[in-house]
């Protein structure tokens, strides 16, 4: 069996054989662990990750008697890698790199990934450690003092970013109030206020048997990988024979969003200005994702896309351009990037602008779309040899779209999109409100003609 | 026979296995282009790379008559994506985005190097594109207008980076006038100057068989590889039945340096300085590169590394801090870089001179020393389950080492290492004089602690 296959939570064991002949193999072990392995014929290393299914979005405003938890999943992140009753921060990191593993950990929107990857000899101990820093972390609070200031730094690089802080202001533009639309990390306000009790708390609440998705993609036996999960898991003190049920998936339906600023402009003195315009897009489960991505791949990604030959082929103006179209459960995004020169600004948002307008109503060729295709099947297929991909869709299957695809079957559904698929969908997104983010080195003209070309059509 | 194997000029053919069982070949051709391939069973795809051994050190300051050529090579390497005699722009980026292949192109200080990565069956595609671009790129005036366009934005968008920015003024800092000391790039006067008779002629005088090396790692058979390259390179015009001599190999002689600056600021009105400490390093073919990698391991690579945690972890002064030792023909550089609070900057500078100090008088201990190893070579497995450090691996043989390594031959030079090579390069090291480089908010008090910091021991 391969293609596509339901991933329902009640379901104990499930096994196929994927594309390119790997097999994926999904377990609910009794606890309500659930496993889900890629075993890739050849392959001599493993990559491997735990995750819940807890991000920033879903942090807590300011509430009776306690500040906003903003930032707290991620400052939570570090933490796990602090210490253990068992491990100090310096033995989890001699456990890596004694192996030359690589060894980190992603705080998400919608989720927190804790992964390694490592030669198939050191799997096993990867297992054993990654359990550890999962079910054990201390919290310290001396450390807790220490990363607090590990973590200011890190604010402040990615405030030192201007094109970091434009992809964070670009959010909250397109998706307002909404949860999605907060920054991942917090806020230094945020950071400061950051209690050990209440991250202590978001760990006891989150990191449980139910909570927990472990995905290995490469050398690995799913049978020999439950029997160490299980012996490590039960070893950190987990009751693995107690049942526990994996805690249901986000709703999938699209929230309705209250509209950010049409214009963020943050000044800095520096030469290019950062120029982020978009739309709110698609939820990840939307049947017109396939459409999406042959969108994106025609519009916005690669040296032949219509945004790079127009914006930085032919005219010049940007030496980075391109589009983007992440998606989340209940609200999804559609963006354009561009840096350029500040007075120039108001000529690449109006192009930016015109050439979606153009999409919308002139469609793509039929050429556009094979290429596209062979884009989209060439570039995963590429991906896939490495096992971080592999390793990654197994997370995304299971933790947001509750179905594993495999290339073939993502690949049909990108064949089955059409151009009228693709010039439906971009008459869809022109119709919906702009908003523009301009960081950097400012000119007011080309500002304020920027803000025209956007508020002119946005109401179409 | 595998191991080490010598790439002498004069030798048309070679062929060894390398530790993993993949199979090494170099062929000469007449005409004077270096071919090396590396076949890796069981790969299903390939990357390919054009070099040729000129890079940014490479080009000329002010002259009778012309303007510095600084940032021509980089200009260059630009224009070969702009159209050939039977090739557009457009249709360079379609035959690659149509088939998902990743394709671009690097610029460095000693080489420049035009690579993609596609899947087996495209090998061919590749092979012609990239020997078309390589030999019958037009340069079209109208393209070099609009392309100088795109290299300001870039430069532009370099400088608002301030990592960047410290990166490049620490080359000048350590290396002096050196020509291995100047921006890659070029700068904005620079570029505004070029002239496409300049870069034209750079062209002319530099890619000609005898310069061109090719490099592919991964699904490629030696023979076809050689058939495809031949015939392509003889439809593209050059006459590949006309003898040809590769051109030697660069100096491996330690250059004298001339010190720059000891402390160099560039005020940011941003919230993190970043800083960088270092002094000359080893060139690439010094027989301690070994203790180099060994010593750079322990000190200032890794989580459990003697930077991470005694800056990061035990202090939490910084969110990234590691150390870096680049290596080139006749120069070299040992560097510490750390982004942190300006008013921290002494504090820091004096911790990061400290350690090294501390190294070069205690050494090192043999459990650091294991985990050297262990680190160094299962980094290096893991990187080279990808073609592209196979095929960067093949190219570094032949432009810059002389010789080709294979994994087993690199760790065994890597075990030989001791404590006491350690550390008498260390000391070696501190002897030398430290330049301190920081981009970013300033703190007066702290960088004159910061500077005396240094001071007080470059001289040791």
């Amino acid at each position: 069996m391969n293609g596509a296959v339901d991933l329902p939570l009640g379901l104990a064991e499930l096994s196929f054989r994927a594309a390119g002949e790997s097999l994926v193999r999904r377990s609910v072990l009794p606890s309500g662990v659930r496993v889900l392995s890629e075993q890739v014929p050849g392959a001599r290393s493993a990559t491997i990750g735990f995750w819940v299914a807890v991000g920033s979005r879903d942090e807590q405003p300011t509430g009776a008697g306690h500040p906003a938890t903003y930032g707290s999943t991620h400052f939570l992140e570090h933490l796990l890698f602090k210490g253990t009753a068992g491990r100090s921060a310096l033995d989890i990191a001699v456990s890596f790199d004694a192996v030359g593993g690589e060894h980190n950990a992603l705080t998400a929107k919608e989720h927190t990934c804790y992964y390694a990857k490592v030669q198939d000899r050191d799997l096993p101990m990867a297992v054993e450690v990654l359990a550890d820093m999962f079910t054990s972390s201390l919290l310290d609070a001396g450390e807790f003092e220490t990363e607090r200031g590990v973590i200011l730094e890190e604010l402040a690089m990615a405030g030192d970013d201007p094109a970091d802080v434009a992809g964070e202001r670009f959010f909250s533009a397109v998706l307002g109030e909404h949860p999605l639309g907060r920054p991942i990390g917090g806020t230094p306000e945020t950071i400061r206020a950051a209690t050990r009790d209440a991250v202590w708390e978001h760990y006891r609440a989150n990191y449980r048997p139910q909570d927990l998705v472990v995905t290995v993609a490469g050398a690995v036996d799913h049978d020999e990988l439950i029997r160490a999960l299980e012996r490590a898991l039960s070893d950190a003190g987990w009751r693995m024979d107690e049942p526990g049920t994996p805690v249901e998936r986000r709703t999938a339906e699209p929230a309705p969003l209250e509209r950010g600023p049409e214009l963020t402009v943050v000044e800095r003195p520096i030469e290019q200005v950062n120029l982020l315009v978009g739309v709110p897009g698609l939820v990840a489960s939307d049947e017109r994702r396939p459409a999406m991505s042959v969108l994106n791949a025609i519009f916005g990604s690669g040296m032949s896309s219509r945004l790079f030959q127009e914006v930085r082929e032919r005219r010049g103006l940007a030496y980075s351009v391109y589009s983007f179209a992440p998606a989340y459960s209940d609200a999804g995004l559609f963006g354009m990037y561009a840096g350029c020169a500040p007075q120039k600004a108001g000529t690449v948002v109006e192009l930016l602008r015109s050439e979606l307008e153009r999409l919308a109503e002139h469609g793509v060729t039929p050429e556009e779309l094979a290429r596209a295709a062979g884009q989209l099947g060439g570039a995963s297929a590429l991906a896939l040899e490495d096992s971080d991909t592999r390793m990654s869709r197994l997370g995304r299957a299971e933790l947001t779209l509750g179905e594993f695809q495999d290339l073939d079957e993502a690949l049909r559904r990108i064949a089955l999109v059409t151009a009228d698929d693709v010039r439906a969908l971009a008459a869809d997104l022109v119709s919906r409100p702009y908003s523009v983010v301009a960081v950097g080195a400012t000119d007011e003209a080309a500002l304020s003609g920027a803000a025209e070309a956007v508020s002119a059509t946005s109401v179409a």
